[in-house]
């Protein structure tokens, strides 16, 4: 396993500062984030560390060898959009520009790329079936023909109003990925998996990974605090804002002893990476540097 | 604290049958259901053992006096539709025939009547609120005047699809229930409280007891089984009869010494209605009428 | 083993309609109060069901008759006052009278009286050693003569500030009751054994049985509730009457079940009894005789 | 589903006696001990309620009749020899009786035989398994034969020395039925399952109700103490009697509300019969009388 | 948040040595013991680091010139006497000495100073209060007028029996403290929180970090294991040195994860100061020594 | 306390590359594998890092000055074979390797040796104690004579079929400890105490820490995770393989935190070595060598 983090919690950093910082620490890895160049849509969205619109071949070696010179791999390179947005022309543009993104990953040899599968929040998983295999069949021929593989995050994406009720992405559950998975055999389709949204979702963060571990394309280490006055005052149908916080590995809920047990049990080999979205530790530059330190020294215990 | 159940587990029964069968097993009251007459909408509906829309005087005798003949008291008329559904002339029909079902209360010197808030499943608590300002207004006023206590059922009413995604009952949660009471904070506005929906919100069902002590107008006795293997494979966020089950008092999650503990320090002396809806024992007329007399020797042992 | 009750929930009624009650609800036994004629020092105490000091020869007899008759037996006779007291001439007093209860119990046939060891509470354990020895020396060789076992029951005896700190009775742990038994071997000393004043103390309630199998000369069935949300705003070293309620079996926190499976695996055989101080149901003599029936329906699922 | 008790805790009680109690108690059922006549060879062994030897026609009316008499019905004829013990000709006495128990099962239209598979202790299951394969072949042909379903309870008759290390019994865990299951799928071949023994062996006795729901033939209500202190001491791998004791129903660690609950889900109808080991309830016909109608009145809360 | 410890584990080091173990450890600050020259009164007493009786303007410069130099900060000057002592004269030396250390905190600039309110452990809370009033408002008048918050302990200060029964500290809980900032609401006033004291008193220790976030002056992180063992034999109205034991960071029962989680999430930035009362470390020099490192690793996993 | 790690994780290793790595990592400490040169006879053993059988003088002072220029110190010299193996021309062949392993252990100044009982896996634990009894009364006056301390391991040798049932170490629980020292009671014969053993076999791993303080002769730091879904599935009485995985410290059920917090309260000053018996960190030296990093990172927070 190498331990990396993802980028999107240093938007302000060069690609080589990532490098950099992750080198100092020690960090194995880091999952780049690649939205196209302008503003933000969402917080930790529109992070561009690899502008993969324009990735002509010097390029392409030119942040190879600056990843060797700093002896840091690249873990995968992402985009998180919602491709199954109500409005087809917006979820068209997020397909294409992912599609760049698969080629960029097989350019590179990364032969990672990691997303969302996205959904209509305001329909249910039925409803937003049709579009789903519509999108993914011909984005996941695309991966497999470039020998990428696709890791799809099992975040909800329901945290903010707007994004009630369903939330802006369909992979939330074994029972769903198991769907995908039906539909798509290929074995260019996997989780980016994240064992914190299990825990608020009331469900076991180890099994999954005994079950599906074959489609364990990348990991996520971001840990959650359920607070459970807060869960009683408004219970679990009213939005996760409400009652749940994301924190860095060792200050949630997970019970990261375990799930390295169980990770390296069932021969997983591939990168684990720090997904840093604790409003406690981002104040500043300095404090989200802090928190890349942390997280690294307590998970270098269990891996 | 009187044990008593709700007549809608015997939509076939007179209701000198109710009486006769609560007395029989022992049962002290029972929460008589007064639909309309007519087809049932959903399950445990459109059951009517009062027609309150046919309620002559003669009746309120005949009605009282059948309830002293067998020793048993009424200890609330329900009704539960969703008064707050977006066609707002069906949600007129129902607010209209919940009046009628407070008079009754009154002219049966019951005083307690119970039903839903209601609410437009495809909204946000926030988008609703205006109609329940609206609604609820002028139905408290008249529950008032008349003496009459409303008691709300805490069930987010969300089982089926389509209940999705916000059920058709905003009194969910304590949270909510604040606002309410805020908003109108007559005393003849309370709960009929069943700790079982807490349970499968992931939400303490005994600090409500303390904190809305003054609030219980009435209280079901209804159990559930969250079953953790259906919850790890959908989660909390997938609609609840996927992973979650209703279940007789005793054969559930609630822990009823403990609710009882509470419920009699608290002073609560009002009725504590068994609501059976567990399909394992709705087979038959006789397999209901077990259920009852199970639930009976269950909960005498606490009260 | 017998299932039985203290009487001293019954004050105002007579010794037959004790007995009455019992045989009534179906009780095997009873532990009647024998406290001195005259008004009571505290709650709970200073109930007269024998009169211990005026028991000639045709009293004996007749109370033996009206046992008989209706079929209930006496568990013990018991009198609880703190006989360690600062004020030697008032323990004196209680230590007289105590001596009496011995001599009734003997009288009667009952062989088994109950009492608290006492203690000054402003004095340490240590501090109040020397007059437990003083004491208990020559109470107990009177007891041994008459083959009468005194059961000491393990209550703290601090609820009321006027108590604070150290509570009116020595006889609190297993590591005190080794002492007691270290300095007075005989068999005529033993414990009347409350589970529930293990539990608000943080203690193992099971294991004494084990332990002390030999020394069980009596059994309370009383239950308690440990609420947590006031032991976080006060602490254990505030007087439990801040944050613990005692109640009915089964409305607390001991679990019954555990309880007599060990108490019949152990091989106890000798009395049980429900001692109501469960201020929810004090209200009326109804209430009280409701807490009974309720109490016995709870244990006889497990005797 | 009929509550019943297992007639082998009254040995020297006649068949008319075990239904006549069991009327009085309220019980719906028995399950009728059928041991060739003669010597117990261990303890709970060697009864014989019906003599299936003898079994003539007027036998079976006047049993029938007996039955109808009472209102108590037959849940099962059993009988639980060690049949792959290492003595084969031993083996082939209790083959050949257990031919008749299912004859005399058929006969008296109960239908139900209950038994062990038997196991060589010394030999691991591998092992055993060509013997049991050998043995059970024509046994379940001759039972499928005459419409009656084997009920093979899932005790690993394991609590003495002598039966160190193996048991007395294959059918001991989920991944050992789905064996038996597989190399014999006939729908006469099933469980009569009891909770307790996977208490002590550690494991989930609520998903067997799921997962063999249609294997379910027959249940015992029994239930199991497992002393940690003993435990601490010997360790899992120590013989079971160390540091476990079989106890009555509600006074072990199995969770008979959650039981019933999962049971009741399933779909279960058939009978679920006390099975009374605990040492404490057996000095005594009174005894164990007692705790045939303890049982009854704490199982009765949850069926 | 800076991590740092208290000094009075190094008694026999000077003010330099302690500035450098810090700096070579890599602590961020230090908790200075500030005891008036002399004999120690009690374990962890007597300690000084800063001579406030003696701090001419140069001492000032020299020790700031010296924090500076090892890059390691001050994070607050401390006295824990009993300041509520019965004896009023010997209580006054406290409090006239405690200004000073209030004095000195000022002159420092390090704007906090720690103490206990003191208590007559004979008498009960509110027996204390009208001494704490007198004490204490002057004293916090004097903090604010300087600057300087002054950070009570929450130690009972009950461990040896002379502290029997009340301890010699007020400030022991959430009631307690609520009244304390009631009387005294100046922001000067606030808390040094040690969550080791809550466990042991069976408290919540992560709900005051909320409920009291704008009164946390200083943390400490001591760490302590309730032997349950020592509690089941003597209860927790026995001293707490015969069932407790303080440990260092992560050897005890305090959940360092959740804490800091929660620390963080209520934007607590101030110091964090290991407590080491661990009797395992205190063999000699080098033992304690090795106590501060092994706590900085484990706690560096967290912050 | 020193902490190490035992050499049998680095067969093809040279005493001096041991050495060299457990400097570089940081290690205080290691147990050198004594077997006899040749051929490994199962996983794990026939490692030889010091050969017992040609110990010359100049090789001890070799080894002694190759400890010191690495500053690592030999915390045991370890043998591990079945003494008391059925076929007892084998087991004198142990016994007599390991009297040379004492021997070795004294000129060395180690003065630990460390191995198992031995046990004929098919008998009982009785019937194999005569064979005890006549080896060891004989090796521990060796031991004793030469001021050398066994070391027995409380590892039940049962793992793989051929082991099955008893395992090949008698060693395995404080029944059969306390049994041991009784018989031999000198000072000469403790425990190599490993807590994961404990785990899986249900028991409390933190009491004998505190009941054989003075038996604690060498400590292995290995953990276990005992996988509930397979042990529901095989129950306790199948071989521990099919449901439980030796894990590196940390990735177990270990509470390492607790552990260490009772060993140092003991007193316990001797070494701790970590013992890698994790398969997935077996498969090359350097995931060997980065198993003995990732250890020594998590427990140094503890020690």
């Amino acid at each position: 396993m190498q331990l990396g983090f993802v980028s999107a919690i240093l938007p302000e950093q060069s690609l080589e500062d990532v490098f950099r910082l992750a080198a100092e620490i020690g960090y194995d890895c880091v999952e780049l984030m690649c939205w196209p160049p302008g503003k933000a849509e969402r917080r930790y969205a529109g992070v561009t560390h690899i502008d993969v619109t324009d990735l002509a071949g010097p390029q392409v070696q030119r942040f190879q060898e600056l990843a060797r010179s700093y002896g840091v791999t690249i873990s995968a390179l992402s985009y998180y959009p919602n491709m199954l947005v109500a409005d087809r022309a917006e979820g068209q543009r997020y397909i294409d520009h992912f599609r760049q993104v698969i080629d960029a990953a097989a350019l590179l040899g990364v032969n990672r790329a990691n997303s969302f599968i996205g959904r209509d929040p305001k329909k249910s998983v039925e409803d937003n079936w049709p579009r789903f295999r519509e999108v993914w069949g011909p984005l996941l021929q695309h991966a497999e023909a470039r020998g990428v593989q696709v890791g799809i995050e099992n975040c909800p994406m329901l945290f903010t109003d707007d994004e009630w009720p369903g939330g802006k992405n369909l992979a939330t559950s074994p029972a769903i990925w198991e769907r995908m998975f039906t539909d798509f055999p290929t074995a260019s389709f996997g989780l980016n998996y994240d064992p914190s949204h299990m825990v608020w979702q009331g469900m076991d963060y180890l099994s999954p990974l005994r079950d599906f571990s074959d489609r364990l394309v990348h990991v996520h280490a971001k840990d959650v605090r359920v607070d459970q006055h807060l869960l009683d005052r408004h219970g679990s149908m009213a939005p996760p804002n409400l009652w749940h916080t994301p924190k860095l590995p060792g200050l949630g809920q997970v019970d990261w002893g375990q799930f390295f047990s169980v990770l390296s049990s069932v021969g997983y080999s591939g990168p684990v990476c720090v997904e840093v979205e604790d409003r406690a530790y981002e104040g500043s530059l300095e404090d989200r540097t802090r928190s890349l330190r942390q997280s690294y020294r307590y998970l270098r215990q269990f891996m």
